[in-house]
């Protein structure tokens, strides 16, 4: 991994700095920022971290995780150096129209435009905590406990612990360093997949019902009626889509989501056989091959239907 | 990992070996005795495996699944050296009644006997694919692709692909070492979670649909009318019991399936704060600290009532 220097020039005589992570940060956006935070206090810095939105309930046992603040008018005033952190513009991290002196990035996405003084976007890492894994011990900073667990974790949450295709012998080698740090597989997998509240249970056991099984397309929803009686919201969602996956013989698992009456959010999901992002894209959305979405106003029964008839005429 | 002398004199030394796995063989058996029996094979040796069970058909995707072979008596004829994998006496492997001239024991469980001329059995193994791991390391034989998947899936199943408490620095270093040198980390976990028949799905729905949440416990049951109606057996309600466990307010977690009218297998599943084998052996059955089992003959109201009271006087 070859980190530019004047990046690690940046982070050794620069004396302030904020992070900023991505609108509705993930594992690896928060597990990233906050080690990347402790490693640079360890290093006699001031550091602050920036999220537009809170950190969700269920990454809430990371280590430090109350350092995120929403305060950018007040950090701002300290003249710090801006380091985009698993994201790679202004806006993705809700603060454009703030400007700074000096601006660093650090992300592993498409890049969306050049923004940045200093640029370092690996499109092959599999997550940002494995940059920022090898910026630390390239920093020769020390790895506290607290900083195994943010990193295993962001590692953990961008390869799905280490089932999906972007798990390469380095992520495990890496991740095998951290738990020698300190970093606790089980404790993360049990925050990450086994906290579950009961009222999310009882919405996925519901639209598990609505399950139907047709042209080698899985396809679950869940409507507002739904969230009512189980008192959920949205973000209950998450990951829902990847139930239906599991099924061997399908192509495709869709995830409809009603968010008002007759508007409704498709999440699509491929099994790899199928581009499921130019399926979106004829409904007027977007995503990546795996994964992808639109929005739509219409029936149930319309969407449906015509999700079902969606794939015949869509190759890879 | 100290590797007995006389266990790698007797692998350089030997000519005919049969590998023989343990009833029901999981993932870690199967990967491990075809890795152990393919590494023999490189070094010019005859080599055979014996299962009493066939390979379940979620593991028929590991390279080599069908050397193994149910004809015991034709291979004792070949005058092999006998090598338990993955278990530790001749009734586990359902081979009790035949004599070999050299017994060798690799596992990683609870001991039951004193069974072998040479034993090695290491209980801090997460799995003993890792155990073979480090043996054809010392054997200094070459690791193939297939070799290689073996290991990682024996090593993928025995720590919930890194999600137990047994996944330490050295199982993900492992691990790593085994992509490298070709195992697939994504196909594996298609195999093993994402390829599911459609009518096992439809099994789970139902059970889920049972879901009953009460003192800390959730419990979910299987009737022999939702196996007739799914066109499934016993063997897909493998791993059920673990949905229920996601639910992070409770203790355990239970499956109940009815094998015959009246008569109930439970399956139980502690989340780590409760001791599920001391409330199994007041049902005359028994397990580990976190999953354990019996089987009680009574009407299906009776047993949940049983089950939901069993609880609260019972500690850790």
């Amino acid at each position: 991994m070859r980190i530019p220097r004047n990046l690690l020039a940046a982070f050794r005589s620069e004396d302030t700095f904020l992070m900023a992570v991505h609108i509705d940060p993930d594992g690896d956006a928060i597990g990233s920022a906050l080690a990347l935070s402790s490693a640079l206090e360890s290093m006699g810095k001031k550091t602050f971290i920036f999220s537009r939105d809170p950190v969700p309930k269920y990454y809430r046992f990371l280590p430090g995780h109350d350092k995120f603040s929403t305060r950018i008018k007040e950090i701002r005033k300290k003249d710090p150096v801006l380091v985009l952190v698993d994201c790679n513009t202004p806006a993705r991290a809700a603060i454009d129209g703030y400007s700074f002196r000096k601006s660093l990035v650090i992300d592993h996405h498409e890049t969306e435009r050049d923004f940045g003084d200093i640029r370092w976007i690996d499109h092959k890492a599999a997550a940002t905590g494995v940059m920022i894994f090898h910026l630390l011990k390239t920093l020769r900073t020390a790895f506290t406990k607290e900083i195994a667990m943010n990193l295993y974790t962001a590692i953990a949450v961008d390869t799905g612990t280490f089932r999906y295709s972007n798990t390469t012998s380095d992520v495990l080698r890496v991740s095998g360093e951290l738990v020698a740090m300190g970093a606790d597989p089980n404790l993360v997998a049990v925050n990450l997949y086994e906290s579950w509240e009961y009222k999310r249970f009882r919405l996925l056991v519901m639209a598990l019902n609505t399950l139907e099984v047709r042209n080698r397309i899985a396809m679950i929803h869940v409507t507002q009626d739904m969230f009512r009686e189980t008192r959920t919201s949205a973000e209950d969602t998450e990951h829902f889509s990847n139930f239906p996956r599991m099924i061997g013989s399908i192509k495709m698992a869709v995830l409809l989501r009603e968010l008002d009456n007759w508007q409704w959010k498709a999440s699509l999901r491929s099994r790899g056989g199928l581009n499921v992002a130019r399926i979106a894209e004829k409904f007027g959305g977007g995503g990546h091959e795996n994964a992808a979405g639109f929005k739509i106003t219409a029936d149930l029964k319309v969407v449906r239907e015509l999700l079902f008839k969606a794939v015949g005429s869509s190759k890879k």
